[in-house]
């Protein structure tokens, strides 16, 4: 993921994710978060007066705006952008990720519904806006690209989801071979869907 | 999920399995999955001589089986099995969990993947064994219906993906909107595979 920015507050958020993105979120600590950042742990309290509900929170904003913001740099990079082809960068960025880290670390937002969903209704919605954030520009590309419209919402949420699983199943496996497979066997099927008249 | 068996030690693996997949593997207690199995507190030690660890992993283990048990069931209740019905099946247990249980619980190996996958090599082990546990009947019912042998193993990773994803999502969202979404997208195109000679 993006390396942090230069505020402390902001580098407090990007730890936290980068943790909760390995551990889960019950088993990250705030004192390993602020740590992790090199921040005062002073610092906590007084940018997080919410404890870690508002910082585990904040962090899943912030993976939601991270993956979002994404769609459209992938786009740009492309000379002929195709629902294949984003399928596939953002599949490839997991890819890389995964060889970096020796699948020591999955999503953010996965992690945050599995450990928060039923216990944390703020988590809960934030993990949905982070979802909804990481949706609507894929949706938007599908569009551009000449899905038809009644179709880019739903499959905006086949990509994500078949993203989803396989970043689970290869963790699991410490393997890329689940997140290859869904790239390979999904991104024909989702070129099928641009009308040819677009 | 089934029905416990009759014996403490398959319900308390049950139990586990209820849990890690409403709090994650971190926020579940010893305490509290003897509680809920209705078994005396030493039975632990007696069956799990292996403590959290072990009993995690027979929660992902069996939750693994039942998964891929339910496959041929789901097929023989079909009087034209197709991939986007079985797909469909598949889909639709989830469909009936959270309407039943109002979004309470997810799955117990994504939950194993997201807070163990790192840092407990055998739990990683066990969700990787009980992904292919449920992926291996796919690919066999899915050669069974007339997709292409080289096609099933992988075809089978992306029905499992794209469902896991979009049950994080759902319960994200407190909405079954992208399980419904991904049956009705993914379906067409898992029937489009079938070799029309088969």
């Amino acid at each position: 993921m993006a390396a942090p920015g230069r505020r402390p507050r902001d580098r407090i958020v990007f730890s936290a994710a980068q943790l909760i993105r390995r551990d889960g979120v019950a088993a990250t600590g705030l004192r390993d978060v602020v740590e992790h950042a090199g921040a005062p742990r002073g610092s906590l309290q007084h940018y997080f007066p919410g404890g870690k509900e508002q910082l585990v929170n904040e962090a899943v904003e912030w993976a939601g705006g991270y993956a979002g913001g994404r769609i459209a740099w992938f786009v740009a990079g492309m000379r002929r952008p195709s629902p294949g082809r984003l399928f596939a960068a953002m599949v490839q960025q997991w890819l890389d990720d995964f060889s970096a880290n020796d699948f020591q670390a999955g999503c953010p937002v996965a992690a945050a519904t599995v450990d928060c969903a039923d216990g944390v209704e703020s988590t809960r919605a934030a993990a949905s806006a982070a979802f909804q954030a990481w949706r609507a520009p894929i949706a938007d590309a599908l569009r551009d690209m000449g899905v038809p419209a009644r179709r880019a919402a739903s499959t905006a949420t086949l990509m994500l989801s078949a993203l989803e699983g396989a970043i689970l199943i290869a963790r699991a496996e410490h393997d890329l071979r689940a997140l290859q497979v869904v790239a390979r066997e999904l991104g024909p099927m989702l070129d099928g869907l641009v009308d040819p008249a677009s």
